[in-house]
């Protein structure tokens, strides 16, 4: 029960991300609309189809469309007062990274998915919904730009793939995981962490 | 029968739009092919990959690989009489929207998933090719910013969800519905309807 | 044996044209290291989505991970010494695409694909994970682009779907249908040769 209030908090804040990045292209309401809900569906309908789950959970469940629907038409209306609150769409991204990855991870390891296995998948379930986002929007994916936000997901996925080998409850570890992926997203963003680009690129 | 001429046709009308944005884009003949390809036959392998038939119907018929390679070709070689045919693109691509969106809810909903879900892959399946092919030549999808796309889809979807609760027959519905699609879009294109984008984006 | 020692070098392959365009692309090291896991694991992973193997071999079998992780992070480091060797990167491209088409159409025909579903599903494996790679870095895929690139993919799975027909050993036939690839490609980047583009686009 606290996991699905906490998925579809997921859902809502990608699907934020997604219809804030249309509005800045100046997309009308519909494209709006459909960019947001491609965003928040993306990683977990990737996830599905990888895992030959038929057909995908999130396109199944009325609650998946509901929320990032009313979430995207939100954003059209009132997205001067949403711009503004950049920090917490990026809080709120990494948020969604956090759940969507450990979700995907718990997911993959019940269907009986190999640990490292679970864990690409579980990556794929985070980065999936803003990489279709970038990539429609003719970007370059977050992921491939922002140096910690892959190898925070992978953290929270190696979180879930050690509580359920050493058979701990799948809530808390959850929890657990999906905080260390906004700690350190959060810490990358606020510290400016940066990864090493190659050398000799400017002679 | 009658089910699948339109469905062929719609596959036809799909590879001439992606294989004449490929000759605008200079491609070479393979590339207008390959892309022609992608373009009529994406939105049924998505559609086919997210109800789990495998392998996807529309790359183990022939027919569906033979029409739209033949309608490549030609577009690749009558291509200036195509180009000034522009308005006749768009009624084919309208129609190719329609028919594919239909097939696709329809065939979702005969493999037994919920009304929501047959009209989300329906629309999926009508959307699919076009997104592809711009994604490949780096533009925006057409759905994010042709204002009444999406939404004629979901029209089209909603008829078939609707005739199917009905018990109406699926062939007649499926008609009803693809012109309902056509004809959207056509009047959307004619009288120029465009959708409120976010205010403030000036100021 | 043989096949497996071939394939985990078309990965490596595939890996260093990733992480060489991702060096390029001046993305950081993490960002190497995803492009060039996703280019040599994305044909694949499309494979299995296509016909259904749940999770796809690629994510579940660890030298599939360690051997493009380790060609990427050696990318990065090494990488003026490689870009100097474009040529070599090219050759290895080739052989990557030999040898993914061949492997996957093999597994198609396995599978019990219809010959034209296997020779197309063999293409995707080939090209898909180079076409990844252009399209998150924004440019047009390779494959629309180099005339000879889906041709030469086509050539290798028909050998192989010919091979089947006439029931010779799959191993060799294998080492046939790719050497037939490189060779074409390798041709074809050595003579420069061009397929026409549409006529009367100058005017």
């Amino acid at each position: 029960m606290l996991l699905l209030v906490l998925e579809l908090a997921g859902t809502a804040v990608f699907a934020a991300s997604g219809a804030l990045a249309a509005v800045r292209a100046r997309l009308d309401v519909f494209g709006v609309v459909v960019l947001g809900m491609t965003t928040a569906l993306g990683g977990g309908v990737i996830r599905d189809v990888l895992l030959d789950v038929s057909p995908p959970t999130t396109l199944r469940d009325w609650r998946y469309l509901l929320v990032p629907a009313i979430t995207s038409l939100a954003v059209f209306w009132y997205h001067p007062q949403v711009a503004r609150l950049r920090r917490a769409v990026l809080l709120a991204d990494a948020a969604g990274l956090g759940l969507f990855t450990t979700a995907g991870t718990t997911t993959a390891l019940a269907l009986g998915a190999p640990v490292y296995t679970a864990c690409l998948i579980g990556m794929t379930t985070g980065i999936g919904g803003g990489a279709l986002r970038d990539v429609l929007l003719r970007e370059i994916p977050m992921v491939l730009r922002k140096e910690i936000y892959a190898l925070a997901a992978l953290a929270g996925a190696a979180v879930v793939a050690l509580g359920d080998r050493l058979q701990l409850p799948a809530g808390p570890v959850s929890v657990v995981g999906s905080a260390l992926v906004i700690t350190i997203r959060v810490l990358a963003l606020w510290r400016r962490w940066h990864a090493p680009v190659a050398r000799g690129l400017d002679g």
